[in-house]
């Protein structure tokens, strides 16, 4: 009589949730330094302090009536200009405020996008290695979730697999790059070509496919990598963004969908999104935050860490043995596992409370997601164990 | 190819859409003072200053990554424990945190509430007058809603049109009290003689009926009306409120579902609302509002100008000739259309600038809606505008 669905889902609880409950044990009992969490994608470094005096001199400025009422259903009017202002400025593109749409985060963004492009029973295609949640999110919008597997030599697509995966009933397609669980960012070659993939199996199918580029890290990028702002090199582009990771903000629940101008069907997309949030619950992106994101969306957190514990990990691993693909922003890597079952090899890290996700549940076995978004020490204390680990493997 | 659902509800647009356009030109053409806008349920009393007091302390108190880190999926622990805290001192309930789901607005818990108890294709009692968005929250869930008619001399509740209403089929049932249109307030009496009706045909069934109350008017109850916490009325309750109108904060998007530990199947429920966020794209309240909202949840608005506006409009209307009921809370009122069509009526004040809705929208034809949080001189200086109306009408 409770949701089939959703207790369904209840099923699902694996290892993420066993190594929740042993971190929490184990901190109780050696104490915090000795758990070696990477499990979790959480930023470690604070939203600058430009956001804390973004909130108050607005809570201060602002009469309170008009500070906390209703936005319009796509966000405050000069949140979403500065929003546009702010992607034209970086990226050349030529976004409106009207293209940006509010919402309470990536997966708010998310929802909103696969919904309006797709209709129940149409296939999302999206590449592996991904967010588990990308399960729900399609599931939820009443579509069918394709993944299409791995090039494990470069974590860019494999276009091989993306060429027999896609069909007359594909939808839209999901990227997410700069990538978790990999940290690869797909370069301005890999996206170039699947624009061509997609146009001529758009011009097969005689419907559009809409990508929907799903870019909470796209601030994370190490340096000298090409990172290219994907809505320019395919039109049919929905961007959906997160100031959770480049201001440090996940709790506060605040993204926007970006829908391309050019982007076939754009303004009738643009009439849908706040219909869409009528029937799932969402009804506009929590006001201060709005303008807070908005004041400083042209900056960031102190994000070097990432890249410094990028440096210090990568190299370490491969002086041990591993087998890794070298991340190119984020703050993931996802090496090869020693033993082909990832999720023995992370139960025998969780032994000496290393903490690590096996790459399954990201779609790609026989990998280990490392979350490094702790702070460096805590990657220097981690070293002997992952060398002890490969030690044991024979790496 | 873009989602027909939603271009379908493109085409409700009616006449708010016309009363909102009439509206933007006319405050143009004569100046804001000269445009009686009673459409629009926005809170017209500032936040307590104990909220902004709360932002300023708990930016400057919290660790900025604490604060504004990811929250488990039901809320930050203390925010949970302290509304559970809050309702008991009021209620003599028992909750615990474990039994308050913080959700971004009141929507989000409708949305919540709505998919834990219900299946695809299940049926969802509401009782006209009620919100117009309860169509898009059910259809959302992948329900039917099914309107219960009103008892337009009382709007409590049609108990017959209950009786036929109420079917195998139907999960779940939804109330509105104190109710948007009519500001009535369901009395203990009522409430109990619900709480009968549903125990009885849950009987026959052979499952339970949930009760879905929608509260977000619970703190807008006038002066010495009954106004029962509906949950000590019925065990299977699972209650969803926001701090919208109580603490003026509708932008901000912060509210809950409290599962009433007496309820059928609570603990099950409870597992399942996590799960429901995974699909809707909810990801949690906002960090820095859920604090807010657990430091403030005591308090209100200085709400006295809804009563006083209340007064002065209802006393007027019946001097005027015009039939009510009278409001029991809320900032509403629903007042019999002088002729059988309201959208008529309310065209023709809007000619006079006087801006109302037609009850059509709310499932109850033949009245119109008076949404009175304006200030008390703008109630003032409508009421030549209601006189001359019920002139024409010949009331």
């Amino acid at each position: 009589m409770l949701n089939r669905e959703y207790t369904e889902m209840l099923r699902e609880k694996d290892i993420i949730f066993e190594i929740f409950a042993h971190a929490t044990k184990r901190r109780a009992e050696v104490g915090p330094e000795r758990v070696y969490d990477f499990s979790l994608g959480n930023p470690s470094v604070p939203a600058p302090e430009a956001v804390a005096e973004s909130i108050r001199r607005i809570t201060a400025e602002t009469d309170a009536l008009a500070l906390h009422s209703y936005s319009p259903a796509g966000g405050v009017p000069q949140v979403r200009e500065a929003v546009a202002a702010d992607l034209n400025r970086r990226y050349g593109t030529d976004y409106e405020g009207k293209h940006i749409f509010m919402t309470c985060g990536a997966a708010a963004a998310l929802a909103h996008a696969l919904r309006a492009v797709s209709n129940p029973g149409d296939e999302i295609l999206a590449f592996a290695p991904c967010f588990s949640e990308y399960g729900p999110y399609v599931s939820g919008a009443g579509c069918n979730l394709t993944l299409v597997s791995a090039d494990t030599e470069s974590f860019q697509i494999n276009f091989a697999a993306l060429q027999s995966a896609l069909s007359p009933r594909t939808a839209a397609v999901l990227l997410n790059s700069p990538n978790n669980p990999s940290g690869v960012v797909c370069s301005t070659g890999t996206v170039k070509k699947l624009a061509e993939v997609l146009r001529a199996k758009a011009a097969e199918y005689g419907h559009t496919i809409y990508l929907i580029s799903d870019e909470p890290y796209r601030d994370i990028v190490f340096n000298g990598v090409d990172s290219p702002y994907i809505a320019k090199l395919y039109p049919h582009t929905l961007t959906c963004y997160s100031f959770s990771k480049s201001l440090s903000l996940p709790g506060e629940r605040i993204g926007y969908v970006a829908v391309n101008p050019a982007c076939d069907r754009a303004q009738g997309i643009l009439e849908l999104l706040p219909q869409i949030s009528r029937t799932t619950g969402h009804n506009g992106a929590p006001s201060l935050l709005q303008r807070v994101a908005a004041d400083c969306c042209a900056l960031t957190s102190d994000l070097t860490v990432y890249e410094r514990n990028k440096e210090l990990l990568y190299s370490a691993l491969l002086s041990y043995g591993y087998h890794c693909v070298e991340p190119g922003g984020t703050f993931y890597m996802f090496p090869r596992s020693p033993e082909a079952d990832a999720a023995a090899f992370c139960r025998r890290a969780m032994e000496k409370d290393l903490l690590l996700v096996p790459g399954d549940g990201f779609g790609c076995p026989g990998h280990f997601r490392i979350a490094y978004c702790v702070p460096t020490e805590a990657v220097e204390r981690s070293l002997p164990v992952f060398k002890a680990l490969a030690e044991e493997y024979g790496l």
